[in-house]
């Protein structure tokens, strides 16, 4: 899935057309803001330390974003949007469409978002969130967007049945388990107990999601 | 479960021998800490904000908790080992002892646990601890211990059988869950959502903890 921390470089290509310069800026700073999040916290992260990061100059990041609430809100929306793409794509391309082995990549690369970089990110300021306006506010209205989008992933990638009763919250509550796993692997490298538990429930959530094929 | 606010004024009851004074003194620091964290985050908690709350001198507080970090992982160790043992003494009191009532109740206390202000005040010193030592490693060893205790708790009220292969890790599983929907309430009240996905994943739960029950 790439890493956070690959191309945060500004890019001094001038043969770029300006429209496309100021585009490829903003992807960089937006990485670059995750980047600094998920390494330091809501305390130590601002706009002047992301552009530096970025390779940017301040005043071209403030141009971008004007307050520090807009370039890491921005930033955790356009990284979960590119990383959940990103997975999409990944898992568009790979057979079997569904069943046990399918179900398996789906959850396993659900947990995997969860206990990369971005998740740390949106922890930092979901947490800060809790305790600050305005930034509360505009975390609010994120996680409605981000968690939908999520949902609406997890729901196509597994195959799911929204119409079927109990589907919806079989999804909902496999959801709020990877994000418990992103949790458990925040101080700790929690993989070896994490890969038990993915394949366990891997299994769980394909007998629930297609009882019929499995008896 | 009580509130966390509840008694966190110190008791001047000169009556009292020294010891139990001194212990009932450590009792609220241990309450008002967690409730500062839960409701101020880690930058706005020092020994000094608990103390004020707790109604205990400043000299006081630092004579039971020399440091901050000593402060706040005894607190969120405390209060998490006392609303366990609440948990465990309001079920093992309650019939019946298995089935599906039972486990609907066990996951409706497991993640009430986990939306309330323990929960709240030990999410921010996780998050808190990502990203600074001394913090770190004194929370890294409290999550092991607080870990080890909450698992042994729903094992024992699920009335699961670790010796069954998997059961391990369905309850690992579930306990996850349990954090994230934790972290789902963390800014706005997301109880009718969660209510669905107790109700719908308690039954699940209790399906393959006891398959042959329920055919």
């Amino acid at each position: 899935m790439g890493t956070l921390t690959s191309r945060t470089n500004a890019p001094h290509a001038p043969n770029l057309p300006k429209q496309d310069r100021s585009r490829a800026t903003r992807r960089h700073l937006l990485e670059a803001a995750v980047a600094c999040l998920a390494e330091h916290g809501w305390a130590g992260s601002t706009v002047a330390v992301v552009a530096e990061r970025a390779g940017v100059s301040r005043g071209a990041a403030q141009h971008h974003f004007p307050t520090r609430e807009d370039l890491f809100t921005a930033a955790v929306e356009h990284v979960a949007e590119e990383r959940s793409a990103a997975l999409r794509g990944l898992l568009s391309a790979t057979r079997p469409v569904v069943g046990p082995a399918r179900t398996y990549a789906v959850v396993e690369g659900i947990a995997d978002l969860c206990t990369g970089p971005l998740f740390r990110a949106a922890l930092q300021l979901w947490v800060a969130a809790a305790n600050e306006e305005p930034l509360r506010s505009r975390v609010v209205d994120l996680e409605v967007r981000v968690g939908r989008e999520v949902h609406r992933m997890a729901v196509e990638l597994l195959g799911a049945d929204e119409s079927v009763p109990g589907v919806r919250e079989t999804v909902q509550g496999f959801l709020d388990m990877a994000r418990g796993l992103g949790l458990a692997n925040l101080l700790t490298d929690d993989s070896a107990r994490r890969e038990r538990v993915v394949a366990h429930w891997a299994a769980l959530l394909d007998d629930v999601l297609r009882p019929r094929g499995r008896g």
